[in-house]
């Protein structure tokens, strides 16, 4: 097993870059903001998720002896002085941290975590900060689409062997929770984060028996009401045939069954008649292998007779927009007292200056109209809408944890279905290509144009 | 901090199987295989990673009583004996394993691994098998064609950052490395698997200076001999005038400096001319941001004059194609002395029947000609060929690792730059539509045949 005490799950420039700030004297306060630059195709909307595992990170991070002398070692690093590495012996994260709660709807430009801490310590948690971020938010605005897709039946995660590895099995189970999934598979996601756990049975668990009606029998023996049972693996059909003949009226109780395989739409209408054609009429049928939000759609609007779906692939891994373009980035610091504001001029990857705050705006009835991306010191945006309320609340103080104790991943879902329901319903089409409305403050465009100018005119003066 | 013992890392019918099994008195030896079933859009092969990480995990599985009282008070679970809840306290993983060494390269339908156990033990480790396996022969698959794409030119693995969480990150700096990079920005992979780690500076470190030049001027202090500078903060062209006019003759070495944005074939040169001017004719050019094997491909063959490449979120995530269609199915049982073949018939997702072993075979010059899928009790099939090798070893017995203990990633990424020469050259084009021969051997056919026949016999009886 991996052995991990996370100080150095960071890229080796954060520790050069300290290394060489160190080594300057350079270690003042600075402030970095972690936002996603544009929404990757086919999203719309994100739901942020990760908070819990970064301030987990953030409050618990240092550098083993072991981690040290690797550095040490490393070749890159001879020239630099054995103050640094008695620097990072001692050092923790001891900044003040401001984010969305998880389970907020963010877009493109957002900061959804701000960091203001010594300079050092700010650049080397930048790594793992967007790491974990990036990942749960991109699986919770994912599990978001395909829950709205499929319009109040319940869906599961299935997707832990699919993963990007064990850990990442297990955060996205966490992930997809918030993003509104009744439950998943993943039975360390069920023991360390509360969330429900369900389970059915594989193939392999059929081919077991030399007869399929003996594995069904064998299965409710010892899961007799709350046994989801697997049809498809001979011929689904006949397989609920077996089960109409053998066990309605039985007293066992069929919770579910399952199709995995085939035409799911055609099957399910055809199991759910013989179902209850046999009385079973409690019993569900449950869909899974290689869906998504578009084919669920198309089997709601062919009438599938499916309760509940199970999804796996494209859920865990965002099949198709798998990675967020998530940055970290100094918007200031603070020199002798004064703040600096920073920003980045490169083509195509330029940054706005300042800590920023942001603002909802709703209009009559709750729904959410435009948000502002202020800066942080600014007081809240004037306007006609009914409500404009913050997004970034403090989370962290000099490095230790501010807030309540339990709770947090069931706020955090509860958070995100209400943010759903308030967002223009347009935003919530599978297809949608509209960018919901992200202003900034005329402020923060005073303050980009002005530094922007200045570093442009540094730059001709050479 | 997550705090894990991988005992519940996995699915939860894995478990309610396992009760089911279990009740019934059903433990015999059973022998599954896990495999891809055909190979995701756009990769003509695979290089398999992840088995060093699949061993650690089969041999030091246990549940500890946290996770055994999870499940007893699991509703699923109520009816469920005391006597199984002891098994599992008690459990170890005691089976056999055989599988391709890491490195090896393989096609669609090809047993990576198998475990043959008693059926608990090897429906249990089900799910953490196929996550890790596929996860890392996704990314080394994907890192050997960025690596082809760059005709020799290093490739630095810089993902981090995007991957699906920390773990994932580090795992892919293992599995990238397998695959052909040369190291890794992940200061954790070079401390756990002593890959080469590198590393920059970023636009923060530029920007937390009020000159670009007094930036450049502290880093190299700091690293003197080993400095590669970020040149695109605010103007490359500009910013490697700076270093021109500075640095030039200075005595300190510029290693290299870094495009990360722009018309990188075009910086490229204009950056080479500029520094060759200036006599730094040893100074690196290194290009990132946003690359894939596409792009590399189109630089280089556009002239560019980049020395190596760092490649982030397209290797990690394997972007453009996040997924392997890797499953785990039952071949096998033994029951009463016999072994009885299994198989799997569902529409689409049917599977051939036995243990198996994988042929590879070699033409002359020792290019591959094509596999054969056989029986693992066959001896080595004939034909016309220069070399036939089998790809599956015995890799641990009886829940105990059969391996040496040193150099096995260095092996592994030897492997694999080996199985790329020797792959037909065809393969190896980027948008190469040609899948490579895999047979089945005439024995494993008739294994087959006669079980589906029967299957559809003992269906066609009720």
């Amino acid at each position: 097993m991996i052995r991990r005490s996370f100080g150095l799950a960071t890229d080796l420039y954060e520790l050069t870059m300290a290394a060489a700030y160190f080594e300057r004297g350079m270690n003042h306060r600075a402030t970095f903001e972690l936002f996603v630059r544009s929404l990757p195709p086919h999203r719309s909307y994100l739901i942020t998720a990760g908070l819990d595992q970064a301030l987990d990170y953030l409050s618990s991070l240092r550098l083993t002896p072991d981690e040290i002398e690797y550095l040490r070692s490393h070749p890159s690093f001879k020239h630099v002085s054995r103050e640094f590495f008695d620097y990072l012996t001692e050092m923790r994260f001891s900044g003040d941290v401001w984010a969305m709660p998880e389970g907020t709807a963010a877009f493109g430009m957002e900061p959804i975590l701000r960091i203001e801490a010594p300079l050092i310590e700010a650049q080397i948690v930048e790594t793992y900060l967007i790491s974990i971020i990036t990942f749960e938010t991109l699986i919770a605005s994912k599990a978001a689409r395909v829950v709205t897709a499929a319009q109040g039946r319940g869906v599961i995660d299935f997707g832990t062997r699919r993963a990007h590895g064990p850990e990442a099995g297990l955060l996205a189970a966490r992930a997809a929770y918030i993003g509104g999934c009744i439950g998943t598979s993943n039975a360390e996601a069920g023991h360390l984060f509360g969330i429900q756990t369900l389970g059915t049975l594989a193939h392999s668990f059929i081919m077991s028996f030399d007869h399929e009606e003996e594995a069904f029998r064998a299965f409710l023996a010892a899961f007799p009401d709350s046994a989801t049972l697997l049809v498809d693996t001979y011929d689904t059909i006949r397989a609920v045939e077996i089960l109409c003949k053998s066990f309605a009226g039985s007293g066992l109780n069929i919770a579910a069954i399952r199709l995995d395989s085939g035409d799911l739409a055609e099957l399910s209408k055809r199991a759910r008649a013989m179902l209850d054609a046999a009385g079973l009429t409690e019993t569900n049928i449950f869909a899974s292998g290689d869906l998504n939000e578009y084919k669920i759609s198309a089997l709601i609007a062919g009438g599938a007779a499916i309760d509940g779906f199970g999804v796996g692939t494209e859920l865990t891994t965002s099949y198709d927009s798998p990675a967020l373009s998530g940055v970290y980035k100094l918007a200031s610091e603070e020199l002798e007292g004064r703040i600096i504001p920073r920003m980045k001029l490169s083509e195509g990857k330029a940054t706005y200056p300042c800590a920023k705050q942001v603002w909802r705006h709703s209009s009559e009835g709750g729904v959410y109209e435009y948000d502002t991306i202020a800066l942080a010191g600014e007081s809240e945006p004037k306007g006609a809408h009914q409500e404009t309320r913050p997004l970034l609340d403090a989370v962290m103080k000099a490095g230790r944890i501010m807030r309540p104790a339990s709770n947090q991943l069931l706020m955090a879902r509860e958070r995100a279905r209400e943010e759903l329901r308030r967002l223009p319903r347009r935003l919530l089409a599978l297809d949608c290509a509209e960018n919901y409305p992200v202003r900034f403050s005329p402020a923060l465009e005073k303050e980009r144009a002005e530094l922007s100018m200045k570093l442009r005119s540094d730059l001709d003066s050479k």
